[in-house]
């Protein structure tokens, strides 16, 4: 069966539903997907993650590369059974983190070589063991190794950092070809081009062309300013083949994730709504409470009206002010699942009004009530 | 109906079964209480406290006290209601914490004022406004205020401390006659004496004529040695009525727990399961896990055979450790679940042996097998 198949295109965006088939079962998108970076998703169950209703979460390789080590995940048949998940896995290639996270890192002929940020050891990640790293973990979305870039840099390392990423990409199909059946995922392509047109267009042009069966649009959400943002997210999304899911990293508030759906962007993942949690930040469709204000001491009411997750049945804004503020576990463990269940939620409206052609009005008037506080 | 009745005397020591008979239901003896310092039993979702099968649980009046703080929990009718707990509530008087946690504490004429540990705020306990506090928490059981000594005191302070701590329990027992119906929990004495046989006995003879309901030994498991505990553990339960149920405070290791369950004793509580868990510390029949030890990264077993927590049926050794050397709130979450299970079956186990007259052979065998390692 084919990885994704488009099952409706709104007709007021380039906003789109579809299906993709996995290995853990089907996905409906435009899909949000809770971060598990270490193969726990921060104060969560698993169970409770599934019964929010995901079936598609985000592993980090780099830090399950470092800890447990594939040794471990090798010895327990890879993160689903180490972890008790069985929906699907989705992880990224590890280079983010390495550019962003860890010491000495240095590009050279086979790969980039880096320290851990635990304990300083040398490694080396290369577009080959990139894919074995993540065959071992068993993800079923799995990514080539990129070069991440900051939004910063000058034209001429912009094209190197793109011309590397599209070497690695040829060598990582080549390597995954090499496996045949013994390769389990499903093997995505990542474009880059930092915040220059041509590069992008280049870099969709190339993986346009590549036998990968998703594509994600790399190096946003790094640090540019919003109006990059929107610009190189739609330039690129036009440009990246409409026959393949298209996945954005990093992006996880909500007036982010609509403008992705916007441009027809299939797949986003983000920390925000899960660290946010800890924090006592949370989601509403009135925008974000922070549950640390003491206008919430006396509050009687639930985090959100009409919400079924565990916080809102159970507990008073009251109640979940004394908890962050007093730094108990409990706090972050509702709000979490609050901010999960929120997401969930916000994206099956998203897939409704696609359904229903409506979703550049939904977008509309979400935003403005989101932000009318 | 009469708060405690013995439905049992075990043959083989002083270990008996009864049931507490209390607002929110009745409860088995010997009973051991989780602690929920804050009205949160730490990393815990109370449902799952409820589910193990805990029916009692304990918050502490000074904590409480400070935060929420009364008003809210007076317009929230409670912590049961605030804190959606449906099963009993035991509180302490928050004499300990006044003793061991908050800055310039003076005894005067009223009662004992403070400085609050979190902003230096001054404040006063009162034998008659921690009843009140209590009712406004909504205790199912409460404790008198008391004067805490630790172990190394001179004889002359040891019966100063016990005279107040008798004076304040005769104004406490008057200001819950003043408030009738409208106090609703049930007010315990607490015998004190520090490490001085006479004192001991002065102060249970005291409190067995007193109109209480039940009665706490208290000043043991302060620092004194072990010796020192077992003497005047036994020496005191020996001389306190064996009418009422009788509490011992803080302690909650297995072998303490027995030998207070041998010497008659029927409640107590310990932050030590909680605290253990969050930290990786596992119980067991074989003794404490140290999760954190590189001997448990490859381990596919559970933490125990046999167990039916979350963690013993979903999660192998390997992941628990991986989880507690990253520091993920999972890893508490589920160590805690395990602690709590193993203390409330152990429990069941206990009162089990006792109902079958074998309870001296249970606890050798049992402290044979946890010590063997
Ligand atoms: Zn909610
Ligand atoms: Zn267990």
């Amino acid at each position: 069966m084919a990885l994704f198949r488009t099952i409706h295109q709104d007709t007021s965006s380039n906003a789109r539903l579809g299906i993709l088939s996995l290995g853990h079962g089907e996905v409906e998108t435009p899909v949000f997907m809770p971060v598990g970076t270490k193969g726990t998703v921060k104060a969560m169950f698993h169970e409770d993650v599934k019964k929010i209703g995901y079936k598609l979460i985000l592993g980090n390789t780099y830090h399950l590369y470092l800890k447990p080590g594939l040794e471990v995940l090798s010895q327990f048949g890879g993160l689903h059974n180490f972890s008790h998940w069985d929906g699907n896995l989705l992880t990224d290639s590890g280079g983010f983190q390495v550019f962003s996270l860890s010491g000495l890192r240095k590009i050279g002929e086979k790969g980039v070589t880096f320290q851990s940020h635990i304990d300083g050891s040398k490694h080396i990640f290369t577009p080959e063991n990139v894919v074995d790293t993540q065959n071992v973990i068993g993800s079923d979305i799995a990514m080539c190794l990129d070069v991440c870039t900051p939004p910063d840099i000058d034209y001429r390392a912009a094209t190197e950092a793109m011309q590397i990423t599209h070497a690695w990409a040829q060598r990582a199909i080549e390597h995954r070809q090499h496996l045949g059946e013994s390769f389990k995922g499903n093997l995505f392509g990542i474009v880059q081009g930092n915040f220059y047109e041509d590069l992008r267009k280049q870099s969709a042009e190339f993986f346009n062309e590549m036998d990968f069966p998703g594509i994600a649009i790399g190096g946003l959400s790094v640090g540019e300013s919003r109006e990059q943002f929107s610009h190189f997210l739609g330039y690129t999304a036009e440009l990246v083949t409409k026959e393949k899911p298209r996945y954005v990293m990093g992006i996880g508030s909500p007036d982010y994730i609509l403008e992705a759906v916007e441009n027809g962007i299939d797949m986003f993942d983000c920390v925000l709504a899960t660290r946010m949690g800890r924090n006592g930040g949370i989601f509403t469709d009135d925008g974000i409470i922070t549950l640390k204000k003491a206008i919430h001491t006396f509050d009687h009411g639930p985090l959100e009206e009409g919400c079924t997750c565990r916080a809102c049945t159970q507990y008073s804004r009251a109640y979940m002010h004394h908890l962050i503020k007093t730094g108990e576990m409990l706090g972050g463990m509702l709000a979490t699942e609050h901010n999960l269940t929120y997401f969930y939620r916000l994206m099956e409206r998203v897939r409704q009004a696609i359904r229903e052609n409506r979703f550049a009005s939904f977008k509309r008037e979400y935003l403005a009530r989101f932000y009318a506080k």
